[in-house]
């Protein structure tokens, strides 16, 4: 059981792990707070990406130069992510919270990664106090801090959020092509907040062509967010370039019409977690392929009863046949002086055989 | 300002009017209940529908030869509607309320009809106390009770609720036309709610085609409503008759295409409240016409990619003229062991041109 202290510790440790100039990929976001028998902050420290020190390290390394050196003997560190017991281009954390004389650890998440888990153990067998008894929501904050990493080590392909908007009637776009916009500024807000959290961003090379977007995370205001995602084109047929803007994440264009074939490429790069933005016919092809992880629906309270649907031919052409997901949550986004849209979040149901 | 006798009363009262041996149409649902100084019931009543007692008077009536007759002088009236003041086929309630010596009248609702009016006006000048001042949860349920009654006096056409089930991207049926079930058990629950409290319900000769639907309003076991809606089928296309169900409401044929004329014709028969149930050349041509008063939305969690839409040309070709609606209110509608769908109602915008 965490103390008051401890509790505020590993909110602050969430906060500095989620700092937007980390980048997302192949590494996990790591806080760690230092706190005395006596429950005062001794020194803080985060993880900022591969070849940089863990969060543990960081944290030591500040109590040591923050102006006069302050002793951590016998204080309690507060970790997001369970300390790693391996040595890869950093020591294991295991060690140097013991070499510090560390009396008490703190941790929100086990490390599901089989090379780095054990500082647990290392920690226990050398008699130093472990509690994972963290409240419930923190708990599921530093789940989700790492979702995509969490996912790569356990699939071996990056996490798919796939994204749509729609009108009641299930279209994308009039009969003319008009398609801006279907939903409010509420719902457009949350999509940019998505993509500043997602390590790419996807589109085909259809919705390239006729909507020249440009892929970046953006401020209601219209400044870019420091995080911005790599922007990836999928498809043969040609496309244009994406717009160069300053600031933008890089572009990649994967030649290919197969979603699962996209997704190995990405993750090579390191990308954990894909925003596929549409348009329909790919979106249809990776919910075809069995690669959604989750579905976003913003669903706008308007009919057109005519024009493009917002998902294409899914090869289904009876009703038993069809694709059934799992309603999660559903949020009203009213947008001031317009529409309240919905957004719904679905999982696709694995079909059990 | 009501006691808490007086708030009982009331909530009875409602519950009496909602009698659902009691038909819909022309009339409006009405109940009373008279206490004692002393908030003890001392004699409930409602009205049954055209050339019956009104439910004061019937309340009046019990009181007399309920066993004893029992004495209401000073005593409280608590009712739904306010009582009339007009000489119809029984006389103004206000009148028999005054002569049968009642104290104080508490009133849900006042009466929208021109004719009937002038109630409260005349208890007061009797020296009578009114009072209006009843909980909001309760006036709404007074005003809920006779919606369909209370539109057709300002509007003079029904009420029109239109009812669509469709997949998340826009579908109504899939590519080979199987549809049953789009929606779990808990929302063709409610759409057989919705049929027993609605006067009529109507489909286009298409549905009648396709479908063979029986119209009519069962409980989840199979068991008829007591109140069955009139079951109109409308078009000039041929359609054969709905099933002859024992129970099951009147058949009407409406042999127009024009929903403003379906309209007129439901109405010089007593209907004030229709539920059109599709399919969705009769829906879009009921929107397209401004006719649509609600829309409820059953939406499932699954997706086909193709298939027939739930909503037919709208006659949109462009996003700036689409059919914006107003999302009133967002359920979800669990069914046990299955999935889960969603119940949006929804209102036209009316265009401020």
């Amino acid at each position: 059981m965490l103390d008051a202290a401890e509790r505020w510790a590993l909110r602050r440790a969430l906060e500095i792990a989620a700092d937007p100039a980390v980048p997302l990929g192949p590494n996990p976001r790591v806080g760690c707070v230092l706190l005395s028998p006596a429950g005062e902050v001794l020194a803080e420290g985060h993880h900022r990406g591969a070849g940089t020190a863990h969060a543990e390290a960081d944290a030591l390394a500040r109590a040591r130069t923050d102006g006069v050196t302050t002793s951590v003997t016998g204080a309690t560190a507060v970790v997001t992510l369970e300390p790693c017991a391996h040595r890869g281009r950093t020591g294991p954390c295991a060690d140097a919270l013991l070499e510090a004389g560390i009396g008490r650890v703190v941790i929100a998440r086990q490390d599901p990664n089989p090379v780095a888990t054990g500082g647990i153990e290392r920690l226990r067998e050398a008699g130093i106090e472990v509690d994972l008894d963290v409240p419930e929501e923190l708990a599921a904050a530093a789940e989700t801090l790492n979702r995509g990493w969490e996912h790569g080590l356990q699939h071996a392909r990056p996490l798919v959020t796939a994204k749509i908007a729609l009108t009641l009637d299930g279209r994308a776009a009039a009969a003319d092509g008009t398609s801006q916009w279907i939903t409010g500024p509420a719902a457009r807000e949350e999509v940019h907040l998505l993509r500043t959290t997602c390590d790419a961003v996807l589109v085909g090379t259809g919705t390239a062509r006729a909507d020249d977007p440009t892929l970046t995370a953006r401020r209601p205001e219209g400044a870019l967010y420091p995080r911005q995602p790599l922007r990836a084109v999928m498809g043969t047929s040609t496309a244009p370039s994406l717009p160069d803007i300053d600031g933008a994440g890089e572009q990649v264009r994967l030649l290919t019409h197969d979603p699962s074939a996209a997704l190995e490429l990405l993750f090579d790069r390191g990308i954990r977690h894909v925003l596929v933005e549409g348009g329909p016919i790919v979106t249809a092809a990776f919910l075809r392929a069995g690669l959604v992880d989750e579905l976003i629906v913003h669903l706008a309270p308007t009919l057109l009863g005519a024009g493009r649907p917002a998902v294409e031919d899914l090869s289904i052409t009876t009703l038993a046949n069809r694709l059934d997901l799992d309603l999660v949550d559903v949020v009203m986004l009213p947008s001031p002086g317009g529409a309240t849209d919905l957004r719904l979040l679905l999982r696709p149901r694995r079909r059990t055989a």
